[in-house]
C-alpha cells in the first residue's frame, strides 16, 4: 500500500508503507496534497490547519492533538474518520497538581519568601505522605495523579459522578469531605459540577484541609473558599478560578494559605513527545489497516 | 513472657506479651524502671533520653529513631542490642526533592511572584516527564525518589560509589553529566564526595540543566555553581549548601534560576507515623523472640 500522510513534524517515524508531507501550520501548505489520506493537524496554530481539510480530496482520516474537535466538524467530509488527542495533557496536569500539593505541604511559599530576604530559618513542615486525598472527577487525569500519590504513600479516595467498584459516587461527598486532608477537583464545567464546593461543603472539611482545583474554576464558589482561607481555617492551591483570569484586586491573591497559578497545568513540555508518539502509533495502525485509537463517534 | 518496655507514645500498639511505660522525653521519667528490657528513645529531645540508659538495669535492647547513634555508644552497657532509625526520613526527603524539582520545572517561583502583584500571565513551562534524571548517591532515599520519578514518566539513571548491575559507578560521571536534564545529589559528607561537582563537572552539564542537592552541601562547589546560575546557563534547587546556613549576602539567594530551602527535606509530618510503625514492629519481634531489624553492629 502506498499512501500520503500530512504531518506537522519532519522528525517523525513514518511507516515504510507511507510517504509523508510535512506542514507545521505556519506559512503556505505544501502543493500537491491531492493524495493525502491521513492528516495530523498541527497543534495550536489557529484556524488555518482546520481550513485545509476541505482541500484534501483523498482524505480518509484526521487526527487532532486536542481533546476538543467541535471547530472542525463543519469542515469534515462525510465518511472521514476523526481521532482526537484525549489524554495527551493528562500527565502535564497531574505533574502540576503534584507541584501545587507539594508546594503547599512542604511550605514552598514560606521558603521562597525567606529566599527574597536571604533568610535561613528552618521549620518542620506538613507532608503529603499518609494524607487522605480525595480525587473528585476520577478519570484519566485522576489515574495519573494517583500514580504520583501512590509513590508518595498517600491514601487515595476516588470519586466520580456515579459510584462503581473502587470508586465513590459524588453523592457520597458529604460523608467523605470530613475525612479528607486534601481534596483535588478535576471536573469539567457542567451544570452538575457548577458550585459543587460551596460554603456548606467547604464547612464539612476538617481544619487545615487543602483544596486543590485543576479542572474548571466553576466547581468552587470562590467567595466561600476565600472566606475559609482568609480565616485561616482552610488552605487552597488553584490553577483555575471563577472568574478567570482572577481580577488583580481579588482578595484571594495575597492570602498566606493560597497558592494561585494562571491555568498552566496542561501547558508543559510533556505534551509534544506524547503527541508525536500518538501520531506515530496512529500512522502505524493506518498503514496496517488496523482501527485507529481515540476515534470520535460521528453521526454524519 | 512478661517484660517491660519504655516507649515515647501512649497511643501505640503494644503486643499482649509486653507491658509498657511511657515517657516522651519531657519532664521526669516514670519511677520503677528496673524491669525495662526494651527502650524506644524519644526523638529530638536532647541528651536526657540518652542519659536514662545507664539507669535501666534490665535493659536488653535500645531502639533509636535517628540514623545516627554515636552519642549513646558511651552509655550503652555491653551486651545490649542497638537498633537505629535508618530509613525513617527517606520518604520525607524524597517528597521534598520532588517539591524542589517540580517547583523548578513548572515555574513556581514565577507564579508566586505574579501572585504577589495579582498578575494572571500564562506561559508554557518545562516538565519533569521525559527528563533524564541522574540520582547520584543511589540508596534508600534514591529508591524513594525513583518511585516518584517513575510515576512522572521521567528516565532515571542510577549512580552510586561503585558500579553494580543497573547502577553506574561514580567514575562514569564525566560521561553521564552531558546527558542529564536533572542531577540529584543524595550524598553524605565524606572525603570522596567533597567538591564532587566543581567548575569542570558543572561545565559538562547541558544548558538549562537543573542541579538539585538534598544530601550534604559540601558535594557542590557553591562558588562554581553560583557562577553557572548567575550566567543563566544552569538552574539549581538546593536544600543544603556549603557553607550552611547560607550567609544572608550570598549572591545565590536572589538569582532567578535558584531555589533555596533551609535544610528542611527530612523534617516533615511523614516521620512520626513511620517511626511509630517501626517501633511497633520491633516490639512485636522482641515479644516473639525474633531478631530485630536495623541492628547496629557493635564491637563491645
Amino acid at each position: 500500500m502506498t499512501a500520503r500522510v500530512l504531518v506537522p513534524w519532519a522528525e517523525m517515524a513514518i511507516p515504510a508503507e507511507l510517504t509523508a508531507a510535512v506542514w507545521d501550520g505556519n506559512g503556505t501548505p505544501p502543493d500537491d496534497l491531492d493524495d493525502v489520506e491521513f492528516y495530523v493537524l498541527p497543534y495550536d496554530q489557529g484556524a488555518e490547519p482546520v481550513n485545509l481539510i476541505p482541500r484534501l480530496p483523498s482524505l480518509r482520516a484526521v487526527q487532532t492533538l486536542t481533546a476538543g474537535y467541535d471547530n472542525l466538524l463543519p469542515l469534515l467530509p462525510p465518511g472521514v474518520q476523526l481521532a482526537n488527542g484525549r489524554g495527551l495533557h493528562d500527565l502535564s496536569v497531574a505533574e502540576h497538581t503534584l507541584a501545587l500539593i507539594l508546594a503547599a505541604q512542604r511550605f514552598l511559599p514560606r521558603w521562597f519568601a525567606q529566599q527574597r530576604t536571604g533568610t535561613w530559618d528552618r521549620a518542620h513542615t506538613k507532608s503529603l505522605a499518609d494524607s487522605r486525598v480525595l480525587i473528585v472527577g476520577y478519570g484519566s487525569i485522576g489515574r495519573a495523579i494517583e500514580r504520583y500519590l501512590a509513590a508518595g504513600e498517600a491514601e487515595v479516595v476516588r470519586v466520580a459522578s456515579t459510584a462503581r467498584p473502587g470508586i465513590h459516587g459524588i453523592a457520597e461527598l458529604p460523608t467523605l469531605l470530613p475525612t479528607a486532608d486534601i481534596v483535588i477537583l478535576v471536573l469539567p464545567d457542567t451544570p452538575a459540577t457548577r458550585g459543587l464546593l460551596g460554603a456548606p461543603e467547604l464547612a464539612l472539611l476538617p481544619d487545615a484541609a487543602l483544596v486543590v482545583n485543576v479542572g474548571r474554576g466553576t466547581a468552587i464558589n470562590l467567595t466561600a473558599l476565600t472566606a475559609e482561607v482568609s480565616s485561616g481555617r482552610l488552605r487552597t492551591a488553584l490553577d483555575v478560578t471563577d472568574p478567570e483570569p482572577l481580577p488583580p484586586d481579588h482578595p484571594l491573591w495575597p492570602l498566606d494559605g493560597a497558592i494561585i497559578t494562571p491555568h498552566v497545568a496542561g501547558g508543559s513540555d510533556s505534551f509534544y513527545p506524547r503527541a508525536k508518539r500518538l501520531a506515530e502509533q496512529q500512522l502505524t495502525r493506518f498503514a496496517k489497516g488496523e482501527p485507529l485509537e481515540n476515534l470520535v463517534n460521528l453521526v454524519n
